[in-house]
């Protein structure tokens, strides 16, 4: 079957058009490498546009696949392709995608039990995108069961969180539970430990206790720490020792030196 | 003594003007963060030049305590400022900045002997530049020696390498080595021990061997990893267990788990 091919006005690509910000649980892959990152990950295609004059051979082989994946998919000219695209040199090919939407429910978070073995990452006040995505990955890679976020300030639908992430955003369950009272109320009804990095303080991270209880590990924002309605939670304190003339270390390395250590 | 006033036109700031690059070995340092990082860590400032009408009390301050020990310092009217700023919003502080020049010489590295427990980060193939700013003040706050650079692509003295580093790059000893077998020779020449961080290799990072020789820790490039240059070099591999869908960290992420770890 033949895509349909139609013009910037067209309704059905009207969110993805880069004058718009996607609709909240969507965001827009673009270029070859987000798409192989979509095939591989199984990603939701909500809508899916491709310009055939801007591929090559890799490029269209890699449009048919996701064309055959997608709930919608059209052909645009060049010039509505770069309407479409965020980028200096548009690729050609782009997709509106939509996030699993995971949730923090009664004794399950991001579809998985919560047991004595789960750890979750919860970052608190993150501004940038950059960041909460090297945070998405880390939480992938340290196989915790899902990165929390409270008092968020990067838009987690931002196409630098995907790029960051590379791709795990997909599949990681990335939960915001609002303020910190608010993920403190879920975490205490589940018997969570509540370890907060917090630098200088006496509580080395490799001596920080691990029972049988999951643990929640809680990373600051980049420019103030963890946030003071935090520090209201009862809580282990634990630290990364600071040797050097810096007073922290970037969050998503902290959250990796945590999480690994 | 009050500054003297000049236009943009005048070659004592030429230096700073923002369509050149800066000279090898300087770097621009703008705003108010900036400069109180530079007067923390008592920076070489070449040339401040700074625009009263766009600063406050707190900057006038600031202001001051750098024309106090900048070598030259001028004031500038808005409209030179805007020609010396990066920036969408002009701060009125700028300064070039002499980067210490970090050397690798015999038996010192750094300006520190080398010896048994002495640890250097090396970076191979590093293109971004807030990723090496990043891996900066992963070695400052780490207590190892130095930051190595192989195949650099990223300059160390973009701007961005001195915020990501939170400036911690006017104090940490960055030192480019050219190709990975340069560096090799000056390392096997130290007695160190090379370890590769290779995803997927056999030996856990925490399980490294930790003896009586100064230890060399090797991550590779964002896109490609250790260069195979630096796998022909006699050394163990050292790995990060990947438990997600992303097969590598990010630089800096990885950088401080095997430093922290």
């Amino acid at each position: 079957m033949a895509a349909a091919h139609v013009s910037a006005r067209d309704a059905r690509i009207s969110a993805l058009l880069s004058t718009r910000s996607t609709p909240p649980g969507t965001l827009i892959a673009e270029g070859e490498w987000a798409h192989r990152c979509l095939l591989d990950a199984a990603g939701d295609i909500e809508t899916f546009v491709w310009c055939p004059e801007l591929l090559g051979d890799d490029g269209r082989a890699l449009a048919r696949a996701a064309a055959g994946r997608a709930r919608a998919s059209f052909t645009v000219s060049v010039k509505t392709f770069a309407r479409v695209s965020r980028r200096n040199r548009p690729s050609g090919l782009a997709s509106l995608v939509r996030l699993p939407d995971w949730r923090a429910g009664d004794g399950v978070i991001g579809g998985r039990p919560v047991g004595p073995g789960t750890v979750v990452l919860v970052a608190d006040g993150i501004e940038y995108a950059s960041n909460l995505g090297a945070l998405v990955r880390v939480v992938d890679a340290s196989g915790a069961a899902a990165l929390i976020v409270t008092s968020r300030r990067a838009r987690v639908e931002s196409p630098e969180v995907f790029t960051a992430s590379r791709g795990t955003v997909l599949t990681t369950p990335v939960i915001d539970l609002g303020s910190p009272a608010q993920a403190a109320t879920w975490l205490e009804r589940h018997g969570f430990a509540v370890h907060l990095a917090l630098p200088g303080a006496e509580g080395h991270f490799r001596d920080r206790p691990r029972g049988d209880r999951p643990t929640a590990i809680v990373v600051g924002s980049e420019g103030n720490g963890v946030a003071p309605e935090w520090r209201e939670v009862p809580h282990e304190a634990v630290s990364i020792p600071m040797r050097g003339r810096a007073d922290s270390l970037n969050v998503a390395v902290a959250a990796g030196v945590l999480l690994f250590g």
